[in-house]
């Protein structure tokens, strides 16, 4: 059984040798988006010299008195040209009259009639209060980077540099087949040793939650035959990623690794030295150029969705370049018994108090119970070598 | 001019007068969605008693060898009846047989062919191992509470009650308007004093973050006429929030606060002591039972866009309950100018050296500066009283 750190290594290395696909999409529709080039500012940004105040632009000299000759508002420029008594009235964003070189805010002058004077206090020197032409960003130069995940803010300067399309790499598709003779469609009431099919749901929903593209492949059952022809259909299929859950464990209807092997995948491990999830299987599908990274979650809905956010959602942040901040260091409630060698990912709730993150631990540990999962805001990590933390220790906690 | 404090309270008390609407989605595309129904089990869960390992299905006593008379896996239920000295192979999740009580983990025993010992270190005790029906949450209990935002986890809590459909409170639909006569579509290159119109592009993105519904309604020219007219047509619209952009600083061309005082929008606020972001204006506007929040940030594309950060997704958190984590205490990396008594959302970057949060403040603050703005990962909140906060000073930070 391979340790955590070395698990992932694995998969980090299988992941960035998937072949990216581009599409272009409209920038409106490019949010969560990777851009796949790098946007070059066609225009400097501002494109003019304008004003950062509500003001008077003039050209400096040690005067104090002007007069006042005209009024410039955005986008209403006057090529008036100014002499050294001239003065207009400029508001914040407009461009500056090419004569002028200095802009006098509102608030430091007193206004009487076409005139105005410069009040005593007033702090007035030659250029102050001007957003040079280019200052943003330069004609030419890169304004956003390759690989940059388009945010509202991103959204703008992009719309700024013109791109009404943009180019950017296409979502994975990742489809989610589940596995097991406990399941029955979620509209079904669950009779004897049955369970409504969670995993599918769940999944989908964490795929679609990192701007991916789940394919539900909905589930079969424990019979060989059936998941051998249901494998080898979705390996057909044009897809980066197969998710199967169930029957990776050691009972006699685990043979998701055998049938894996006999479809062609290459096992990169199985078995991890983790608390909940341990059972998780990675192989790799190639077909002439095309890969397909195929992960065998295990069937119980809480480990499942504890490998999706510890092995596959951090190996996808570190293809696309991503690192969003979602884990904090916090002070332990409760005390956490664990008293084996494995990585624990317990549940957790993450909360400030008093300018210090604290997080509890009450949670019910055990991996059959979802309800508690869904109340927990983190997973707690605990290091291989961790025994028992307590209260006021400190941990990192996962946001999920 | 008020407080941010006072202009947010205003804020609140609007929003919360918003009338809810409901609809029902599938499941499968409920991610992120606010839950507008208490979700009740409708089984227990777990529906069984099941294991909660790998390993042997017994009956207790204070006996140390049992024989194997058969398996249970998960879906797979056997309602084998089970004497003092039977066992039962059963794997992690599967149904207990009634009359067994207790699991003995496979690591714990020796087996030999039909028949195994227990190990002279194994811990055994009646009723170890098993996890009980209801353990998780108990039929007719709440599994999950109205205004819950459905994760992953939530979705698998969801599938497990049977929830094919869920009942959601529907996106909030938020039009937004820019005016200008600088604006320019964003596929033009812009002459002498003219900008692209980044706003619309920007706030959509951050309406659809925040996952809900936006509508782009272009923009039009500084021409009071035809403001006037679109902002009526937008008012008549079945929206939730009309965001309008420019338009309301103090120039001969900010009439927007008329115009909409003249269709009936009554003015709560304009203009906060903040930086940036000062002019922004807020009313309501209400017909027969329909209410309609109005924001009319500044045309500038940095203040626009705090203004949306700091107002508009703090409200909705508000209305909906939500309190996701997305503000860390970091230490200053620089020291940043600050002079007056405004409340500052400087742009920053937040980072994690040695378990702390830093924050580097070394961006231009120009409200004119959006690629600067679109390489901060955070708003830096500097309160009014603060002046001049230096390095390793802490801060609020914003994650953007």
């Amino acid at each position: 059984m391979i340790s955590y750190n070395e698990a992932i290594e694995i998969i980090k290395t299988e992941i960035r040798k998937l072949t990216f696909q581009t599409e272009e999409v409209n920038l409106l529709n490019s949010l969560n988006c990777i851009l796949a080039e790098d946007v070059i500012a066609d225009v400097d940004l501002p494109p003019f010299d304008n004003s950062a105040m509500d003001g008077y632009a003039v050209k400096y000299s040690e005067r104090k008195k002007w007069n006042i000759i005209g009024e410039v508002s955005a986008g209403n420029y006057s090529s008036i040209k100014l002499l050294e008594n001239d003065a207009v009235l400029i508001t914040t964003g407009s461009k500056l009259p090419t004569s002028a070189d200095t802009v006098i805010p509102i608030e430091d002058v007193d206004v009487e009639g076409k005139q105005f004077l410069l009040k005593p206090d007033a702090a007035f020197k030659k250029g102050i209060n001007i957003r040079a032409k280019g200052n943003d960003i330069q004609k030419r130069k890169t304004a956003v980077d390759r690989m940059t995940k388009i945010n509202p803010q991103v959204a703008a300067v992009l719309a700024s540099c013109g791109k009404e399309k943009v180019k950017v790499n296409c979502k994975l598709k990742m489809a989610v087949l589940g596995t097991g003779d406990e399941l029955i469609p979620i509209a079904q009431k669950p009779t004897e040793d049955k369970l409504r099919a969670s995993n599918n749901y769940s999944l989908y929903a964490a795929i679609a939650e990192i701007n991916h593209l789940p394919i539900n492949l909905g589930f079969v059952k424990d019979d060989k035959k059936i998941v051998r022809q249901n494998i080898k259909a979705a390996l057909e299929m044009d897809i980066d990623m197969l998710i199967t859950t169930g029957g990776v464990s050691v009972g006699k209807y685990d043979f998701l690794k055998e049938l894996f092997k006999e479809a062609g995948v290459k096992e990169k491990f199985w078995r991890v030295n983790i608390k909940p999830g341990k059972p998780i299987y990675f192989g790799v599908y190639e077909k002439e150029k095309k890969r397909t990274l195929v992960f065998g979650l295990p069937g119980n809905p809480v480990s499942c969705l504890v490998n999706f956010y510890v092995f596959i959602k951090p190996a996808i942040d570190y293809l696309y370049q991503q690192n969003k901040i979602n884990i904090l260091t916090a002070l332990l409630d409760d005390d956490i018994k664990k008293k084996d060698n494995k990585r624990h990912f317990s549940r957790g709730y993450i909360y400030e108090e008093n300018g210090e993150w604290k997080v509890k631990a009450k949670f019910s540990q055990s991996s059959g119970n979802l309800v508690e999962m869904s109340r927990a805001n983190c997973l707690i990590v605990i290091d291989e070598e961790k025994i028992n933390p307590v209260k006021g220790e400190k941990v990192k906690c996962i946001l999920i």
